[in-house]
């Protein structure tokens, strides 16, 4: 008789992530991945990223901020990637220790000073800091679910980027 | 006779900016903004995100990382966030200086290594660096264009988000 076994949990496929793990283990240069978007503008505050094969994502300014408001923008782009990066975070962590999410909710919010940006002074155009409020409920005693935030929040790839700085090297081509 | 002016330029909408503009130095705390997000897991590596009244955009992860591979990954959307935020910044700039925008295209890359995220050493999960390209066509000297971008790269919102980097405060609700 044929026994299927199917090692999944939260729909993670736990053999897929081993065998990524082992694949790093045994080779660690596969572990560097590279990245890439290409953005184009439309008009006024409009523009399209795209990544890989996937269709275009519109971006837009409020039109308090003087765009056509179609939609999320930049800024809120961030904080949407900051928050799907800890979902995977969760997903992945939680999974490899056996604890079943039932429900995962990631509100997350931040204020910016217009000023650096209009050009009125001031040296800092970006967040001045962003919170983060994590809904999670799942199977697992309080002290595995801090265990695991604690995990998911000292391996965020977002998290790391945005918390520490990343070096950007802006050119005109 | 009614003479209605028209005082747009890359279809961007001049008066509106500049009565941004004015009302912040009128009324400075008019230049605090603040930004939301709502993530919601929907299984496995995969998530919607959610700015005000915009319907979900979704993230998932490659195949090769655990995903199902149907929408960029969060790191590819931090990328696009960035480029988004910068091809703003120079329709803003140029618009202000009276520069038309005929094409803009930004090309960004990143390299990270997983060993961080898949809790096999490192420190670092998130990006190294961050490489952009910037292809602009417009109606304007070299210096002016050189002009432009050094003020775009410096009050991007989301670039100075990155390159300072932003104090995260993620705690579970």
């Amino acid at each position: 008789m044929t026994q299927k076994t199917t090692r999944t949990l939260n729909q993670v496929d736990l053999a897929s992530i081993g065998a990524l793990v082992e694949k790093v283990r045994q080779e660690p240069h596969s572990a560097k991945t590279q990245w890439k978007a290409e953005v184009r503008w439309t008009g006024g505050f409009r523009s399209d990223s795209r990544c890989r094969d996937f269709g275009p994502v519109h971006s837009d300014e409020p039109t308090g901020l003087g765009g056509t408001n179609t939609a999320p923008n930049p800024v809120e782009q961030l904080l949407a990637a900051l928050g799907n990066c800890l979902a995977v975070g969760y997903a992945a962590n939680a999974s490899a220790a056996g604890i079943e999410i039932r429900s995962l909710k990631i509100d997350l919010e931040g204020a910016i000073d217009l000023h650096t940006f209009l050009g009125l002074g001031g040296n800092n155009a970006g967040y001045e800091s962003i919170r983060v409020g994590v809904h999670l409920d799942a199977d697992a005693t309080p002290a595995e679910i801090k265990a695991l935030h604690e995990k998911v929040v000292g391996s965020s790839p977002v998290g790391h980027t945005l918390s520490r700085g990343v070096p950007l090297k802006i050119e005109l081509a």
